[in-house]
């Protein structure tokens, strides 16, 4: 059972407002005997983790290190195991690209081949320019003969974008991707019926790729987590929340526009940040506001910078404590330790705070104080329920 | 999963005798640093925390805060997401109604229209003495055809029960009630085909009881929560439970009946509850005593009132632990801190006593030292497997 359905059945239209801040890979490892959370001085953190239930959220489920879709999905109430979405999705999300309900959205890897084998994935790991280069190049080449229009979109280095844009298209088309070299790129494969016509559109564009690149050193592309974007059932629809979300970086604002959140222009700064939650605070009743550095560093394995990233998070959280939310929630999306590098599995620090909060004895905001809070050590989803409950916006469960 | 299906499945018909001792409402939030249960003065309960395994149970969900129904199921070992019983059912049972299997019960609400318009949907809350001429007025003026008889009967104030017994009668009847002011009371709508009949007998009723009551101020009836009285699998049934309610409120008794355990005359003391215990050990092998005034006292922001009801539990504890049962559980069915005054979603505090407990370094019986205990913060649904196991219910799960 998802438990998230009993609370749209029992959400309320009324209620208080609640602020998100999430600190993305927030959780860590330590190094040298402490956490990046323990190293860091915090003295609002500290203050705030006193007057609030602490405790600790593992995203997905045991051992699942969760991706970035995954971690916020659950955050928001969307079971992650129920809700996915293709890579060709979140790729245009991280892009900012403006994608549409029933677009189709596919990954791009621009690779190099001989005698129809694969011997490059990535083509060399050609550069931004090169890659813009070869986009236009296929852009004011490529003649696709349906009733719609293609998008492609440089992301990063060898990895593009592809987007179809039309009547009765379908995601559900297989990768191209071998995912080896010195085999042959895989033909497009249609998985459903409905496919069929999408697949042949793909496949005469691959034909067409293939004739445009030929002299080029990335003379293929490799296509993959073919998917059809369809936005999520509204935090709106689902708890009555009018949400707004606050991110630098384009893959938050998509994720939340996928769960029909109004998104802000970004800031560009964490100071920034904090200040347009201030200065829109009372026009939404749930608030996302994202902080994507603390992740950067661990994932640089920089520790110190992760740490100089909290601290800065916690020089300005008087802002938000200022503005009495109802509920304020502080926690990250997933743990990403310094000393690993990489996004990890391990459950993440958790403090709520509201008037209903049992207090707990945790007198600081980490990975082993917060073990002993209230909260207990719980799945990530449950986290949309006590946001909900604390802001008086279920009712009772049966009589 | 339902984790319950197992122990059905390994249930042993012999085993140790289980006491549940429920103080409704037991868990609190802290009042000037302090909870009810901290501010109570409870030597015995103490006593028997310190020989106990402790936790919390969150006992529907995240957030959800538990009717008295769902509440209890959880407890009883059902899962409060799948076995639901509706309002008028709750009805019903909250006033000891001799209700049968096939029953089909609504909630009444006596209301005020005007030129066919709901304008007062509690008529005025007319006293219970109003109510019962209204109910004897209609109950000797309506004629229903049909195989069968209904049952009028003053709840509270402006609330009565309907029952319809009869052959091939079904529940699955829309709301008359419109929530609302200013619109006509709804039509009588079936959900299913097989209700067809009963709405018409329902219509029937609602037009006669119009014109009975077109002179007085109540001059009208709104009904929901219909549903069909079928008593859930029994505990027996299911665990080889011969289960017994002492309990001085009928809703409790009622919800007793549902799962299939004798219910006591009902005791018109806390002392005499656990007289009641006393003197009915030994025949049964499940004991249910349910103390029903911390959740009255929280309901009306009485903490006070709370505290005092705690401490005389746990006067007459001794009375429990002299008959040495072989599994004691202290808990609560939902937490109602009397700041609130009403249900919470919050976790209560647990304790369980046998000779197989982990005795953990836990001292005091509440809702912060609770969590340091050993059974941890769980959903109140395993509680029934944990008392099974520690009465030596429960078979082993494999080979």
């Amino acid at each position: 059972m998802d438990i998230s359905k009993i609370w749209e059945r029992i959400a309320r239209p009324k209620g208080g407002k609640i602020v998100y801040l999430i600190i993305d890979g927030v959780g860590g490892l330590p190094k040298e005997g402490k956490t990046e959370l323990q190293a860091a001085n915090t003295p609002n953190l500290d203050r705030l983790t006193r007057d609030s239930s602490c405790g600790l959220l593992e995203i997905v489920g045991p051992g699942i290190t969760p991706g970035s879709g995954p971690g916020h999905f659950s955050l928001f109430g969307y079971d992650p195991i129920k809700y996915q979405v293709g890579r060709g999705i979140l790729a245009a999300l991280g892009i900012d690209f403006p994608i549409k309900k029933g677009d189709v959205a596919a990954r791009i890897n621009f690779c190099t081949i001989k005698d129809g084998k694969v011997i490059d994935r990535r083509a060399g790991r050609i550069n931004d320019d090169t890659n813009r280069r070869l986009c236009e190049k296929i852009k004011s080449s490529v003649n696709l003969d349906f009733d719609g229009e293609f998008f492609l979109e440089t992301v990063k280095q060898y990895r593009a974008l592809l987007v179809l844009r039309g009547k009765n298209l379908s995601g559900d088309i297989d990768d191209t991707d071998p995912q080896q070299t010195g085999v042959p790129p895989l033909s497009v494969k249609p998985i459903s019926n409905e496919a069929r016509n999408t697949a042949s559109l793909v496949r005469s564009f691959i034909d067409q790729v293939r004739d445009i690149l030929a002299n080029e050193k990335s003379n293929m592309i490799l296509l993959r987590g073919f998917d059809e974007y369809r936005p999520f059932p509204s935090l709106y629809e689902r708890f009555y929340l009018k949400g707004v979300c606050i991110a630098e970086y384009p893959m938050y604002r998509g994720i939340s526009r996928l769960v029909g959140m109004e998104v802000l222009p970004p800031p560009n700064s964490i100071k920034e940040s904090f200040e347009l939650l201030e200065d829109h605070y009372g026009e939404f009743n749930f608030y996302f506001l994202h902080i994507k550095e603390a992740d950067s560093y661990g994932e640089d394995e920089n520790f110190d910078g992760k740490v100089k990233i909290i601290e800065e998070v916690d020089r300005y959280l008087p802002k938000i404590t200022a503005l009495k939310p109802d509920v304020l929630v502080v926690t990250g999306d997933h743990s990403t330790p310094s000393i690993m590098g990489q996004h990890s599995w391990h459950p993440v620090p958790i403090l709520l705070k509201s008037k209903f909060t049992r207090r707990d004895k945790v007198d600081n905001f980490d990975e082993y104080s917060c073990i002993h809070g209230s909260l207990g050590l719980r799945p990530g989803m449950h986290l949309m329920g006590l946001a909900l409950a604390n802001a008086g916006r279920l009712k009772k469960y049966g009589a």
